[in-house]
């Protein structure tokens, strides 16, 4: 099972990579600073998880084999996802070193042009999904990024440093912070293939399921996991005062959510049957993974 | 003439005020920080001269008076302008204190919140762009604010500091990092009316001349105007070295500039006859404008 995922991941990375590759202005157009910079961010980094559950949803759905969108979609997620983490890296929010092995984007260039290389990532994956030809996706989108989604949960987050929280406020940050993107990438994937709507709200509910289990398996890794392993320094949440599962649930009863979570993610994949081994191994995937 | 424009700019600013009002979170809704942030800057702010422009070029091309459209479009190319403004007065950026009258974002809030304000501004824009119901413009307005435009602007606006550049860099500068986006929403505007291409064509040169007619004026102010007049700090280019007209040109041969560009922005008009008095309004409020 496991090595049926690596494999389905490494396939995607294959046909992402380029893509991406040749989606981004090349280092030597000017200004080539940035280029650099986005080049530097984006490429070569991540599991592409993001990319993968779109094709698999798309997949599921019913989407062709060798069409372009669901890979163009992916592209654009993987934009996103990178501009998100540049903006969470820069000295003013999270103040990370490193991200997927090397230094951040900001240490590796400057702040200003973090700044901007993030905002460009951003403008790029919309011109991305533009370019998809389905305004509804753009929609969706856009509300799991906004101040209702992604940006929201950033905000708690940081506010909630150093402070005793309640488990809803940590079930709030996780849910916007990560899950919303998450479960948007799912739900592209279905809305590409004109899914109908009971076969949208069960990837819904699985996306939002191993949405939330990413992220309590993230918080558990960073607590065990070592800077080796997770590409980035090991333990910052904690050394910051960040608000996560373990810091209020403690450990034991932060791996039982998340088994309980990804349970729950295959649950809703029940009535696609056989179909949905891909989207059954992801889950497993997200639980196991080490970093 | 003069109050001409004065009128069509407050009636412009007098429909969308309530609908930027109403499309932004409320300031009670979770985190109401950042919607806090978003509302400060946006609200109250600005003499909304690219909505004027969406307005004046979509009437001049036949849209009718009463559709929403050309208003909603306005409303994000001010969310895009506004998230711009905040980025660019960031510590790391330009730093500045001031902005439309009253401290920048960074410094009524914090720099996290603003940072996170401005990307949800962007992503709000597209929102609405998407709300328009018209891919083209969201893949125009995409690339007016890429690293081939506004972005790309701002990048070597930052590396010129401090640098003695010529003439082409300063031009570069100014074409992508405020005429791109002016030039855009007059396209828009046009766009949306359905314009055939020669139309189009017209008003894009009118677009690219202004734009650049509006950053040599500011130039000119923020070296001859006032902070009260400003609402910024004025003569913080010199203080930071930045690239400008006046530096590179001298102010006599840049106010020589701002004029024959305006007259070049008269010129593409011609075909329009009397229907395009209010967009001819618009460049001499460009050419004579205090702040």
């Amino acid at each position: 099972m496991k090595s049926e995922v690596k494999r389905y991941l490494s396939n995607i990375v294959e046909v992402l990579e380029p893509r991406l590759e040749a989606l981004l202005p090349d280092e030597t157009e000017t200004p080539a600073s940035i280029h650099k910079l986005m080049r530097y961010s984006l490429l070569e980094g991540g599991k592409r998880v993001r990319p993968a559950l779109i094709m698999a949803s798309w997949e599921i759905c019913g989407g062709a084999f060798g069409d372009d969108r669901p890979v163009l979609a992916g592209a654009a997620f993987e934009m996103l996802h990178t501009f998100s983490l540049i903006h969470d890296d820069l000295p003013c929010m999270d103040d990370d070193d490193y991200r997927r092995g090397k230094l951040s984007a900001h240490k590796a260039f400057n702040e200003a042009l973090a700044v901007l290389g993030g905002d460009a990532l951003c403008i790029y994956a919309f011109e991305c999904l533009a370019n998809l030809g389905n305004l509804e996706i753009i929609k969706e989108i856009s509300r799991a990024l906004g101040t209702g989604g992604m940006i929201g949960g950033q905000v708690v987050d940081i506010e909630s440093e150093g402070k005793r929280v309640d488990r809803s406020i940590i079930e709030y940050i996780h849910t916007n912070k990560t899950a919303a993107l998450i479960r948007a990438s799912v739900r592209t994937g279905a809305m590409l293939a004109d899914a109908n709507e009971i076969t949208l709200q069960h990837l819904t509910k699985y996306g939002k399921c191993i949405g939330l289990a990413f992220q309590v398996v993230d918080d558990i890794l960073d607590e065990e996991g070592t800077t080796e392993q997770l590409g980035k320094d090991a333990g910052s949440d904690r050394a910051q005062g960040k608000a996560t599962y373990p810091s209020i649930c403690g450990m034991v009863e932060s791996k039982q959510y998340a088994t309980r979570l990804v349970d729950c993610a295959t649950d809703a994949l029940k009535p696609f049957g056989e179909k949905a081994t891909v989207l059954r191994s992801l889950a497993e995937f997200v639980r196991n993974r080490v970093s």
